[in-house]
């Protein structure tokens, strides 16, 4: 890693106080909307954080900066990082300086703080139909190199319509089905038509194939992912040779997350990819298995939620303060790191009740835990601030300047 | 409802423009966090509010609202509404306004955001037990009535000494497990022996009892949310009884959620009721059976979160902007408001996949919905906005001031 990456930014011009202690936990906006300030300052010790907090253990974290760096920089295709996953301008900044060559953003307004806060090149891996939200995507490619994907040739008239009136050219993805069953147009000549519509269009510049295979990323088997993304690439390559046959660009072909990347990595037809969550390693992640049936150790857990311990009545039964608002539970329930014979059981909207009967001490009142999330993503959109800290101490404070930025 | 309470707080100091086809999205804070402006206008058409949004359709809002008070004035006791379904001080107030005592809170900032906006009264229904988390609530209580439960006899001596260095007497109330199996002292002669310490404090000043049978809010059956309520109030009463022939004060009992308040109304012991979903109706509550088997309808739903079909792949399905970061799936999926054949059948990040096959028409591509929110709760902490709804246009527009706060 470089020295340049290695300096994380530290939040230097913060005026206003945390909530330790003091009288001021929070700045008023003219709208009235309480922003938290963040729960630690800058030097402090991890356990005198206040909780919940979200922390990231900045050696973790920058061993999985630079090994995906190292992996894809390899295969020699493109890194675009997805921005979803972590939603803050220092991170986005860590991964370019690494060589990415942009982050992806999955809605138009959260693509709007990246490119506020500098980063130059932004690709929405997702449709986006109203001309309101258009017109926004377009005016911020006066700003930045700015894509978006389309799946539909009705949305084609009013995207280079908005294109036009912001006196831009709109980088355009087809995206795909490759078996996410989400978004997509299908594969092969259905996409073929869409693109030459895209093709034709003034104000829109056809770049090539969004082509995600998002329900493989989570299987369990090693075997059953690269049997996933073997069917995936089939369909990618059939259309790109659809796409060469009628004359169509397509430059771009992106794709892959941190449970598949490997596999597009190899595939000959994928030319960027586009990992998120590798950054932090969340529960559900980790219990990916390799090749040889193994958990899955190439990524460290960096992403944590820090809790009290703030009652123990007893029955085996602690519980910490932080529970739905702290965390998302769609992928299951907090890890307790350090602590694998401790389970988190049970969620309730601000506790999470911890059974340590298996436990050879029981946990103390007051004690702090650090937790691993289920599920990354949504959990880091619960968070104003998130933490770094290194050997125990706070390096740095971040803003995570997309949250809630669901529009 | 008195006219003052109709009078819903507008909006009209905010200075910066929405997001709808301006440059404008956000304010930037002195700590570089971006804060969301609202996603509407006022006096704008429900149409074009920006999606995803929280919205309230304020009809259905002020018929809760004034059953709740109406319900409850008739009972005798007091009504004190859990601020943490709403983190709303307009909502906060309008309770106040119909005759509630004061609000709950879970958390210490979160009654901090709520007493900052100039609600007098706030009980946090929860332990704390980290000394600066204490030094901010005793501060609190210099500016409002402030209370908070404890369940644990070493905490007693951190609470009084954190009272007594911010010059006030903090009003306590033991907690005790009425069947919630959360956070909790045994009934009893446990409790009566925590509650002699919080009597004998200097700074203390002991209420009485904190009794919430969290768990049976949610049980379907009406049989079986009297029965767990029954074994609840027995509990109570008896610790009540201990409280009495000790010579221990206990003027408030409190607890009582949406599922059964009208339960501990009529129990005899319990003074003070503090539901809270109440105000929204959400679907899991609104799968609570009443006595005679039917769905109970005594309150609306009048939370909603507005959604756009931005994906029509086909095979029957529709897919809407709003997934895991725009609702909790905790209790299940959301529903669709007025087309209840189409079901909302899995989340991703930031979509929802709709199935639309049973519905006499397909859903149209950029077609707008309003999605009933499974868990209401930690839903609306995920929005820095709600959206007052009348007659299909925009009335007023309300900050989340609590939005994550939860430390």
């Amino acid at each position: 890693m470089d020295q340049a990456a290695r300096q994380h930014p530290r939040l230097t011009q913060f005026s206003l106080r945390h909530a330790r202690g003091k009288d001021i936990l929070a700045s008023m906006t003219p709208a009235g909307r309480t922003v938290a300030g963040p729960p630690a300052d800058v030097g402090m010790a991890l356990e005198d954080v206040d909780t919940p907090a979200l922390i990231i253990e900045l050696e973790a974290f920058e061993h999985n900066l630079a090994r995906m760096a190292d992996d894809v920089r390899r295969s020699g295709l493109s890194l675009r990082p997805h921005g979803k996953a972590h939603k803050c301008a220092e991170i986005a900044r860590l991964q370019v300086a690494h060589g990415a060559v942009g982050v992806c953003s999955q809605k138009g307004s959260e693509a709007q703080a990246f490119v506020n806060a500098g980063i130059a090149n932004v690709l929405v891996t997702n449709e986006i139909v109203a001309p309101h939200k258009l017109d926004r995507l377009a005016a911020l490619a006066r700003q930045a190199v700015v894509g978006l994907c389309v799946d539909d040739a009705s949305v084609v008239p009013l995207l280079s319509t908005a294109a036009g009136r912001a006196g831009i050219t709109l980088d355009v993805l087809v995206e795909i089905d490759v078996g996410a069953a989400r978004c997509g147009q299908l594969p092969g000549e259905p996409a073929v038509r869409l693109a030459e519509l895209v093709a034709r269009a003034p104000h829109l510049r056809l770049k090539g194939l969004q082509a995600y295979q998002g329900r493989a990323q989570h299987v369990r088997s090693f075997d059953d992912r690269r049997a996933a993304i073997a069917r995936a690439t089939e369909l990618v390559r059939d259309t790109v040779e659809k796409f060469r046959a009628r004359g169509l660009p397509c430059e771009v072909v992106a794709g892959g997350g941190t449970g598949t990347y490997t596999l597009e990595a190899t595939s000959g037809v994928y030319t960027e990819l586009q990992p998120g969550s590798y950054i932090f390693m969340d529960a559900a992640y980790a219990q990916n298995l390799d090749e040889s049936g193994k958990r899955a150790t190439g990524y460290r857990h960096s992403l944590f939620v820090y809790s009290q311990v703030m009652s123990v009545p007893g029955r085996g039964l602690a519980i910490v303060d932080a529970g739905l608002k702290s965390f998302s539970f769609d992928e299951g329930m907090p890890w307790v790191a350090d602590r694998p014979e401790v389970l988190y059981t049970r969620p309730s909207d601000e506790h999470g009740l911890l059974d340590d009967t298996k436990a050879s001490s029981r946990l103390r009142l007051g004690e702090k835990l650090k937790l691993i999330p289920g599920h990354c993503d949504p959990t880091v959109n619960l968070y104003d601030w998130v933490v770094g800290v290194r050997n125990g101490r706070v390096e740095c404070l971040w803003p995570i300047i997309a949250r809630g930025a669901t529009t």
